[in-house]
């Protein structure tokens, strides 16, 4: 944050704060940001393009001012949104029809406040800790993050991995989410789901699992266990029957969300909540989805921003796997079955040792093919000539001959009375 | 058939019978195909090269003759087996020193009239009837195929569907596996595996399910349900305990092997047998494998033939799926979970239908970003004001209110007293 570094306000960009230094510079943008992160709804982006113009602090300031008519921001604006992709938008006149009604109710102040007082605080991107990967979002990066709990920092992407599914999930879902999110924990990753019954809750109880007892982190940690990502303010815990739940992760995890304190989950929000939880994510896996579930969009947010996606396979006959097998079918993510297969995807170093799992040795796997027919060849009780070992096996003399010496040397094979037969096994 | 074509015999041809002609040609080709495959074990690439130089029955009598000392043809063979990616062998006298052994046990007048008597007959490359997807295995494609069965042909590799697994299956394997076969049968696909139990056997069970109950097919059967590929002769049902089963396959299917009557099933054979089930196949399909299977051998070979593989997924807590998701993990199959996704993969035109599932109606599914926005804004009991509504949503007057129209045109929202209400749900 600007507090780090007391020339800030010279440095010479014109739009950020404009004439506020220092500490000052610093209160006046995160005041803006929350300002702004209730202004405009997630992925609003004429607004969030506003704000890459203008800088928060100015941005806010155009939307209350009375002049709507600025071409030339305009301009710039549809230029910023051609760039990102949206070639079409519906002008700054709507635009500003659409925040102003919010204006009366901005109160960034008491939210932040609110925040403070549930022991978090706005995390904003002019924040060294502000997490890169939200980077890949490019134009639809959040405005700010609403964080609560006690952990000092949401760990770099490489070390979260997204666990996520359907609400109504099976105890196979329930088993398999626990293991994988309990190892992945002990492995060093920070586990990030939403708040929702079934597969997200299961994640993070079992990422809870792997943190000491009853202790509640302490800001020395190292990283977060598991993360909750909200569709609604961090001081709205949803659905209700999660309440405890949500509120162990904000004691010992951390709670985030892009809307400020007090705001409803709604339907939009959840979709766009899933960007952030995959864009935080160096791996996202779907533990359990059916057909058509909410997991899947998180999945496709993941997919299209290059990140790696696993889907834990299931019973055909379950409904609940349906999603998975769907994702694996389509080659839109990769079969992961425990916590080895999830750090492999994550590419953490030495994160796939013990994957391969131990092979039974093979007694047979050494031995040349002429050698393989010799020991099919060669009969199990009584011994037999070295003409016949020929003709069964389909070899020369000379080949037997060398043969019977290898098989022999690796307890395979054993003379006997008239010729030669099989030993051990 | 040379049969077919008195002409053969002056068609210029020196490699293919030399001086037999007509039916005499015919009869020749056949025993010296039939005693080739005594001769040679499955994938004997130089006694391949040599077929291919001399044709079947001057490669028999070359093997015959004394004659060990011919530099031009050994010299010939070497660039065969170059050609197929053989760029090492042991050179003509070793592996006629392989062959002669067998001399002595030739009998392929023996072997045509068992396999006469059992109802079956060999079929060669020179027969129009002749699977062509085994041209895939080019130099390592089989002599001759020995067939049993009253089916008039082995279907065209499109219709062709491989479904192995292994012998310890589970009910949810077997069950599965069933299904699939069942139902590719009835889409007219032929059903392709092994005859050991387990999933092969589950196979076979569930195609021949599928058609008319206890008449055996006749010849008029446009082509049969499954097909037995056996890693020993046709007349040898191994195991033991599938013998009723083998012996309803020779009765309302195919039996099929590239070894001579008599011959024992060897590990070598099982192996070389997995590829001709591979090649004969459109698609393998893996039901359940361990981490160490020899169903991943056939799927191996499919991928290597470039056949598209299916594996079915599991429970990740069954060690009999964990080969099925090694493959999955790898990216060496398809996730396919019923016999629809399985023709999806064998392309057959139409096929696809139904693949599909069924999407429950989703009510909001055409709506835009601002109308899916207004619908969660809109209150469910007591009615909300248009400035109420632009607060909650964020949506500027003029927007409100002409999604406001859309809504209500979809019975998705209804005027109240004092403003608008959700409808429906």
């Amino acid at each position: 944050m600007n507090s780090n570094n007391s020339d800030a306000g010279s440095s010479g960009n014109s739009h950020d704060g404009g004439g506020n230094s220092g500490r000052d510079g610093c209160t006046t943008l995160l005041l803006a940001r929350a300002a702004l992160t209730r202004l405009m709804e997630p992925s609003d982006l004429p607004g969030l393009a506003l704000i890459r113009l203008l800088g928060p602090e100015e941005a806010l300031g155009f939307i209350r001012s009375s002049n709507t008519t600025n071409p030339g921001v305009e301009q710039e604006m549809t230029e910023v949104l051609q760039d990102s992709g949206t070639p079409r938008w519906d002008g700054l006149a709507a635009a500003l029809e659409r925040w102003r009604p919010r204006l009366a109710d901005l109160a960034p102040e008491r939210d932040l406040a609110t925040v403070d007082r549930l022991g978090g605080r706005l995390l904003v991107p002019e924040d060294p800790q502000w997490p890169q990967g939200l980077a890949d979002l490019e134009l639809a990066a959040p405005i700010a993050l609403w964080c609560r709990g006690t952990a000092p920092a949401i760990p770099a992407q490489e070390r979260c991995i997204a666990v996520v599914g359907s609400r109504d999930s099976t105890s196979y879902g329930a088993n398999v989410t626990a293991e994988i999110t309990h190892s992945l924990v002990q492995r060093g990753y920070t586990v990030v789901s939403g708040g929702a019954y079934g597969i997200d809750a299961n994640a993070h109880r079992g990422a809870l699992s792997a943190t000491a007892g009853g202790t509640p982190a302490g800001p020395g940690t190292p990283q977060p266990a598991t993360i909750a990502v909200m569709a609604g303010g961090v001081d709205r815990f949803y659905p209700s029957g999660n309440d405890e739940l949500l509120r162990t992760i904000a004691g010992r995890g951390l709670v985030v969300a892009e809307v400020p304190p007090g705001t409803n989950p709604t339907r939009y929000r959840f979709l766009q909540r899933n960007r952030l939880i995959a864009a935080l994510c160096q791996v996202t896996v779907v533990v359990e989805a059916r057909w058509r579930s909410g997991a899947l969009n998180t999945a496709r947010h993941a997919e299209m921003l290059s990140r790696m996606v696993g889907a834990v396979p299931g019973s055909v006959y379950s409904a609940n796997s349906a999603g998975c097998h769907r994702l694996l079918r389509d080659g839109a993510a990769i079969c992961v079955t425990d916590a080895a297969d999830v750090a492999e995807l994550a590419g953490g170093a030495g994160e796939n040792l013990g994957t391969e799992q131990p092979v039974e040795a093979a007694l047979y796997d050494g031995l040349g093919t002429s050698d393989l027919l010799l020991l099919d060849a060669l009969p199990l009780r009584t011994a037999t000539t070295l003409e016949k070992l020929c003709v069964v096996a389909g070899l020369s003399p000379a080949t037997v001959l060398s043969g019977l010496g290898r098989l022999e040397s690796l307890g395979l094979a054993q003379p006997g009375s008239g010729g030669w037969k099989r030993k051990g096994q």
